[in-house]
């Protein structure tokens, strides 16, 4: 058993470092990750289909932390809000790792699984086919750039000069409870009420 | 006026570096600038406010290219669609800049400018003050997930065994014309319609 062991063992390692000098630097070399791993560079390419490889990996342990249960929930649009909220919670984590997964293309089964069970739920439901991606793609937009605004100072207008701009440091001192949570359930709202709408 | 016209030059070049090495890296430090300028680190921070600084040069840099102009449009949802767009487009051309400046506060005043003219839009509009960031912030979950989304490729899933998930690629097949513009436009009608519900 010792040898598909180590390999497993040596692609959990890998993603673990990975994962690890991307949210320390919002970026990976595969030099870089041999050298924490005290190897060479050639043995990290024994394990992995290449960088390409390390980013599907990656991408494949953020997506562990979603729960798709919620996928199974009807109707439709609780099922999706489930997920989505799920889905922002396990990329607000890794924010500095969004921007590189987000520039390459999903390739890992168990990820493309979850857009699998998202693409079929709002089929049954009666979608028109064209707009299905319409639909999980906007609703992207809003969970990845919620996450984004997650690792966001709770502060994020630093105001020196209130008399400039005096009404955003109104609207600045009414924000009560988290500014950021408020902000995504209005937006998330917001997709899937534009997504009832659309003509079946 | 030889001193303040090097000044400003310098300023504009540390800028130029530091986006250019954003763009490239996602991420960049003083001490890179200074090689690339060829000047001692300390040199650089005669003429900016410390890293902080430059990132506030760098949210100048970007922000200058969103026309602020739909702000004065009405009624206010065309006049925000009109803001969201332009800054989409903006930041799209620097997706690697994004999850720097979105974890630093905003400090730059043009920048906060252009949030007081939208903050000051909405509280005419009749707005709650407790909602008015509510509703912004939600517009640039929209924004700024889909400048991401902006340079992701246009095939974003690969589907190597389209019978493990036949229904993605039935969906992905019915995609007509571009995507990342269709989810965009149906999660920005979604979050403006979802400010439209929010109570007086």
């Amino acid at each position: 058993m010792g040898r598909p062991r180590t390999a497993l063992l040596d692609r959990e390692r890998i993603t673990t470092t990975a994962l690890g000098l991307l949210d320390a630097q919002g970026e990976f070399s595969v030099p870089q990750i041999a050298r924490r791993l005290g190897v060479q560079t050639g043995s990290v390419y024994h394990h992995v289909d290449g960088r390409d490889g390390i980013v599907e990996l990656v991408r494949e342990r953020i997506s562990e932390a979603i729960d798709t249960a919620p996928l199974d929930a009807r109707p439709w649009d609780v099922a999706l809000a489930g997920w989505a909220r799920s889905y922002r919670a396990a990329f607000a984590a890794h924010p500095r790792a969004i921007p590189l997964l987000m520039t390459y293309p999903v390739r890992a089964p168990r990820v493309l699984e979850q857009y699998e069970r998202a693409a079929a739920l709002l089929m049954e439901e009666g979608f028109a086919t064209a707009d299905v991606m319409r639909v999980i793609t906007g609703l992207e937009n809003v969970v990845l750039g919620s996450a984004l605004d997650l690792a966001a100072p709770e502060a994020m207008w630093e105001i020196t000069d209130a008399s400039a701009t005096p009404r955003l440091a109104e609207a600045l001192d009414a924000v009560r409870g988290d500014r950021a949570d408020q902000a995504f359930e209005l937006a998330l709202e917001g997709v899937l009420d534009a997504a009832r709408r659309l003509p079946a």
